[in-house]
């Protein structure tokens, strides 16, 4: 039977009921008896939903190289996922040397704050470890499996999902090289084809930790990567979500063409997670340049009027993600432009640390609109209390005990236990 | 074990190890004695390399609604390959009324005169059958496998090829609607996924005449025409050949970009036949254009100066793709400006039927430096001769008698049996 499926995407800002659930709860104190017609205070500790960017930035001082508290407040105040750099040339610029300490203690520290982890990335061709250039084909696949049976096993427990192959669709054909030599990834790509290089990546990194969330990651969003979706989806090759880069360096796309994009993409039914976002608060980069990596201009200030620009146009990303239900998280590609890719006027934070509006403007969505701020509320004769809020953990307390909880899918749902508060 | 393949593109001039063999024959008469120390004539009468092109043109000739005898001439002057169209919604502008008989009078034309065939194309979603936009998908989807049946059916023994689904990269998001109509092909690839319905379509024209060379063709020819042929072969699809298109209304690419092109698509280990190829002899179309149909000017004239470029470019491209081992055919997009596809200029004959430099451009190479003409050989005392060519089929007669022979392998060869004159 052939059906189709119709487009999901809808930017209009409007309750969208995938996000939100209402879940009916019992109190209970620590006897079991329950919390009748008590005062008790309810608020959201998470969300459901993937609000991330870089941590690369916070990696010094997690390390306790550098005290950047203040970035780190401004980081934790609107972000809950952290994308980590497994880079291989910098993680591991000699081989059999990684850097796993350091960026260990990193995930500890963000773990410690309630800040889900991602690995970026297990395999690609850019940032190489030149070490690999010279190796046969064999051994340097053998040497990227390894990288990553040792990677997410290192990280197990910690890290909770991966990049496992970046950038497949231009990998066997990429000839970008920046010393100009042909790197060992995009030669065994071009050997081995993409669909068996993802199937035995993808395989190393499910046997080493068979919970972690896989993703396929590309910049490329036209049909070359759907092709490539198709044909391994076709392979039985099992990708836990989907990973859309969408760097705007060169401007905002608008509502209606990033939420065409992400139709095309929701098709396959896989969670979407829009991985790398930009959006300029200064002068944008030509239209006519290809590779963005080939436009890195001395100077690229920020902006007062392209500060309040990317404040509204950030507010309309994240409003028409947020409404389609196929979106699981927004990853933005860096909160601060001091050290920002490319020089680019990208963060939330201008160089010199101080807030642009971006940070008020997503702030106030992910911490306000979206949020349930500390609520007091009143248990009835039997303890029962129904909390409504977006997908995601919560946890209420009363008289100095508390208790966690999660408001998991949408709808009402009533908890079968009663929920103790110790 | 990886292995790295070597680009194989070459465009020198050299002799080409891979087009060209000699065949060691032992002659004989009737009754089996050697024709020894004879006077034979050798010619050749075909290439095993596909020169073709769309054959429409001759159609009302072939039926004898007008008298193109001179087109018919210029035709079987160069090409040795024919394209004859089953657009749907041409061929079955009414549902079950198909242009059966008048293509199958044409092909047997073609045929008569030892002209290869191909069909083209099975699904597709252009130039489509309205009577099928308001069809249930599920029907939609039968009504397309039971036309490549009755067609591959139809014509079997005539047409040996076929393009049995053209332009599937573009398929699923094609929106281009002349009329504005969604077209069920689209909304089924995209219900469907291009991989299942491209195994089913050639499932469908395999089972039907299980001898055809069946083929995918598309004018994508970045990475995403890749990773679905990467995806197909992954999932066991057998395709006989890939069809690359290469229209160039907006001038030629050169010898490099092009070879660099077939590299990449060689790399597959498949047979390329390069499938719609155009180059004009009148201004270029401008290089923003991105879907070719939407440039179409009132009046688009030959130029002198264009039809220098178009014979000098044409030399070049088909010297090049001779060149690469990978290359089987190549058809050009039609031979005469008179009704050409979006009125450009890109035949060999003008509209007014005569020749265009282009025309003895080619015909120099292919009936040419790579044709054996009739050749005055001697056989020895035990009636062997030795006949070097390009791959092809070829004639040997002595005294009124005839016999045919291929020289089908590069390298030497020696014919096992005497081969009989008769």
């Amino acid at each position: 039977m052939v059906e189709e499926r119709r487009p999901q995407g809808d930017a209009s800002r409007d309750h969208h009921p995938h996000r939100a659930g209402e879940l009916v709860l019992r109190l209970a104190g620590p006897d079991g008896s329950p919390l009748a017609e008590r005062e008790v205070e309810v608020a959201q500790t998470r969300h459901a939903f993937g609000f991330g960017s870089t941590g690369f930035e916070l990696i010094p001082h997690a390390n306790g190289e550098e005290d950047a508290a203040a970035l780190a407040e401004d980081w934790l105040g609107v972000f809950d996922t952290a994308t980590l750099p497994f880079y291989r040339g910098d993680f591991e610029p000699r081989r059999g040397e990684p850097r796993t300490e350091r960026i260990r203690t990193a995930a500890r520290w963000f773990a410690d704050r309630g800040v889900r982890l991602k690995g970026h990335p297990l395999v690609w061709h850019t940032v190489k470890a030149p070490w690999m250039d010279a190796m046969p084909l064999d051994a340097a696949w053998e040497e990227t499996l390894h990288r990553i049976r040792r990677e997410v096993g290192d990280f197990r427990g910690l890290i909770g999902s991966w990049d496992v192959v970046n950038e497949a669709v231009i990998m066997p054909v990429f000839e970008n090289e920046p010393d100009g030599v042909p790197n060992a990834i995009s030669r065994v790509a071009r050997a081995k084809g993409r669909i068996p290089l993802i199937r035995e990546a993808f395989a190393a990194a499910r046997e080493t930790d068979p919970g972690a969330t896989l993703l396929l990651n590309d910049f490329d969003l036209s049909s070359a990567y759907e092709c490539l979706i198709e044909g391994l989806l076709e392979n039985g090759v099992r990708i836990d979500a989907l990973g859309l880069q969408t760097h705007m360096h060169q401007g905002y796309w608008g509502e209606e063409a990033m939420l065409a994009m992400v139709d095309r993409f929701a098709r396959y039914g896989l969670p979407l997670h829009l991985t790398e976002n930009t959006l300029l608060s200064g002068e944008l980069m030509p239209a006519d340049i290809v590779d963005l990596n080939d436009y890195q201009p001395e100077s690229w200030p920020s902006t007062p009027e392209g500060e309040a620009r990317q404040a509204d146009e950030l507010e309309r990303h994240y409003r028409s993600l947020w409404a389609h239900p196929a979106v699981q998280s927004i990853t933005y590609w860096g909160i601060t432009d001091a050290g920002a890719w490319l020089g680019a006027p990208g963060g939330f934070l201008r160089a010199d640390g101080s807030r642009k509006p971006a940070h008020d403007a997503l702030r106030s969505l992910v911490r306000g609109e979206w949020w349930l701020s500390p609520t007091r509320m009143r248990t009835d004769a039997e303890g029962v209390i129904r909390v409504s809020g977006t997908l995601g953990d919560y946890r209420v307390v009363a008289g100095g005990r508390a208790a966690e909880f999660a408001i998991e899918r949408p709808g009402t749902d009533a908890a079968l236990a009663p929920l103790t508060l110790r």
